[in-house]
């Protein structure tokens, strides 16, 4: 950590004092980094994965420390799966930082050019945003690829994971800021938020006195409320994923299942899992049963309403909350729709405008559901778990963005740039 | 007004009940209209043109009645010429909506294909934001001109103008909304606030309980504050343009001085038009009293602190606020700077990120404002007052943003739209 910090003051005007220093720290290393160029990023990002393989003792030191005290709370299997760091997750962290070296750099590139009647050659270029703030979950491999991300960008970076994962991330970010200052960058350019205290969150959904220019909040229900009530700066919300898969009636059988099981139980705890499975009344009566089955084999309970049940006993029954539920386990939900129209409803009516599916082989209906669903990303006759960067050919993300504005799906590195109008002339002035 | 209003019955419960009903209203003209094709929409527009043409009588009527209670209010004629209409400006008026209907259609563009190795086919593809909420100035022509190119690319509008342009708009808007009916659309794509509350503003800043995607706000440093304060949806920021025009010591004299007096003087009161002069210390004794004389000269008051008193005294002192000052008149302040890195230091510290300029025949030199300066515009050797849709090739425009993200510059067509990934498949899911 580069701004000094008393840990044990935890006092308010203390962590607002903390959280000022960060963010004007941040905003000067944005400054610096935004014309730094390509080379001393990547260097950077080579030194950090060096950082990283060498600090592997101190990382899980770090870890255990978290491990032991997530135990002692109580939390579930998965939670600590996460949370659990170990050689082969810290070579994939270091692996990782190289692959973002490797991809190119977005600053600087020239998407649009206009030569104008009067001379003037304007041109749309991209630039860093300047200083993002990212809240994430207790996932430390988050800390070095985000700050990772955003650092190539060209942006100055301000993290807050979970606070479960204190102790792993700070040992991160001592790699990542050693790779900084290796590379002759300002060690501020990647910060985490110096304290667990949760007024810290606040803070930078207010933006650090306009210190930071957008906030990316991951994960659920609970910072969906409170970025909707407290954010005073732009977000690029990476929030639910309650992703449908909807099987027309014109639907090739074993397609369908073969889609509505990978894209549930490939793998559960992804934004782009299946949530909820939308079937045709022209071809529930068949292909529930088979649909139903399949999902069953592999694991999943399934959850329906009325109608679903009394085609298949087997089905459990659904609340209407389970429509609005983003489960991340081996559950699914299932309720018969009338066409694709139906299922347009039902999407427009508890989606979270992240991804959907179609499962059809009648072109005129999957295309109307790909107009008429109002999501990041609509699939037709392929598997919602390809809502990833790396499977959109991005290379690294932050995440699956659920906003309409600037960013929408997969946030890599072109995502996290924004862009400016140079324009050169030769003494042009306007009549 | 398609939405049955009591325009006596202001209680905040009827306002609230009635802005919410236009939130709704709005939600599902956008549903329809983002479906809607081009043809409809460009035959709405050649309809609300042929109404604004033979509802002049009514329209004038309307603004008799608001220029009579403006003069009342001693409104000051830069305000009562924005506000008045007469014939020519309603032809100028159809004219544009015609102009609009003659771009092309930005919905349904792909901007972007990726083919991957597994087969998938993702398309980047343009579609309508949703639903816009402008909050504008007293000029009845924004009323047209906004309306007109959000539901040209396919967004529903609720707009809210300056409430001395009240009964104005009010008839614009009849003509919008009579053509937009002819065309076979709902009235509702194009909405009006129905009343002058206040109150309403603020109601619009939330979003009118999720109905309202992004917030444009046009306008000066009262609104700047409130947006910042109140606003909980994205929000496209169309407000100060604190723009400047930095001489270099390597400038040309004769191109600095027509630069600095087109920049400031060719039309005062937009945003593009500069309002701080920063001189390079290398050329401040030789060019100052030239570019000053010709400001003096064309009308314009110069205003400058002590050094550039000393060289010119013709020059009236200046205060810190000056800095900060968008003076939307012929004023100008101007400053001693030391070099290309004093003028990006100066623009960092009062600069609105709008439209800065430099005149050099360095290339170099420039090279470096061009890439420092973190304004959505930045310009070498041309006036200021090209920052405009228009001259940058776009067509018609809202404004300047001045936000960073997603619409930064003009914002014409293009930007009011965002886009989703189609994703095509014959059956792919992840390994």
């Amino acid at each position: 950590m580069s701004v000094a910090v008393d840990y044990e003051d935890n006092t308010a005007s203390a962590i607002a004092q903390q959280m000022a220093e960060t963010g004007r720290a941040a905003r000067a290393a944005a400054a610096e980094l935004a014309i730094a160029g390509t080379r001393p990023k990547n260097d950077a990002l080579a030194a950090m994965a060096g950082h990283l393989r060498a600090g592997e003792a101190e990382i899980l030191a770090g870890n255990e420390r978290d491990l032991v005290a997530a135990r002692k709370a109580g939390r579930n299997a998965a939670f600590i799966d996460r949370l659990t760091l170990n050689a082969e997750r810290v070579e994939a962290m270091a692996a990782g930082l190289e692959a973002i070296r490797d991809l190119d750099d977005p600053v600087g590139t020239v998407t649009e050019t206009f030569e104008r009647p009067n001379g003037l050659r304007i041109e749309r270029t991209r630039v860093p945003i300047g200083v993002i703030g990212i809240i994430y979950e207790s996932r430390p491999n988050v800390t070095a690829d985000a700050g990772a991300l955003c650092m190539k960008s060209g942006n100055a970076v301000i993290l807050r994971g979970g606070s479960d994962s204190f102790h792993s991330s700070a040992a991160i970010l001592a790699c990542l800021q050693a790779g900084l200052r290796d590379a002759g960058l300002s060690g501020n350019a990647i910060q985490m938020v110096p304290t667990t205290d949760r007024s810290a969150v606040g803070m930078m959904l207010e933006g650090l006195n306009g210190c930071i220019d957008v906030i990316v909040p991951r994960g659920g229900k609970s910072l969906v409320g409170r970025v909707e009530e407290e954010a005073r700066v732009p977000v690029f919300s990476h929030l639910e994923g309650l992703c449908h898969v909807y099987i027309d009636g014109a639907a090739d059988p074993a397609m369908a299942r073969d889609i509505a099981v990978n894209a549930k139980m490939r793998r559960t705890g992804i934004c782009g899992a299946a949530e909820t499975l939308l079937v045709d009344s022209a071809c529930a009566r068949t292909l529930l049963p088979d649909l139903t089955g399949a999902l069953i084999e592999a694991g999943c309970e399934v959850r329906g309403d009325t109608d679903t049940r009394e085609i298949d006993p087997r089905i459990a029954p659904a609340t209407e909350d389970d429509w609005s539920t983003e489960y991340l386990d081996a559950i699914i939900s299932t309720r018969i729709v009338d066409g694709v129209g139906g299922a347009i409803s039902h999407i427009a009516g508890y989606g979270s405008n992240h991804t959907d599916c179609i499962v059809t082989s009648d072109n005129a209906t999957a295309e109307r559901f790909l107009r008429e669903v109002d999501s990041a990303i609509v699939l037709h006759n392929a598997s919602t778990q390809f809502a990833d960067g790396g499977e959109f050919g991005m290379g690294a993300e932050i995440g699956i963005a659920t906003g309409k504005l600037h960013a929408r799906g997969p946030v890599g590195l072109e995502q996290l740039t924004t862009f400016k109008y140079v324009v050169r002339g030769s003494g042009q002035t306007r009549p």
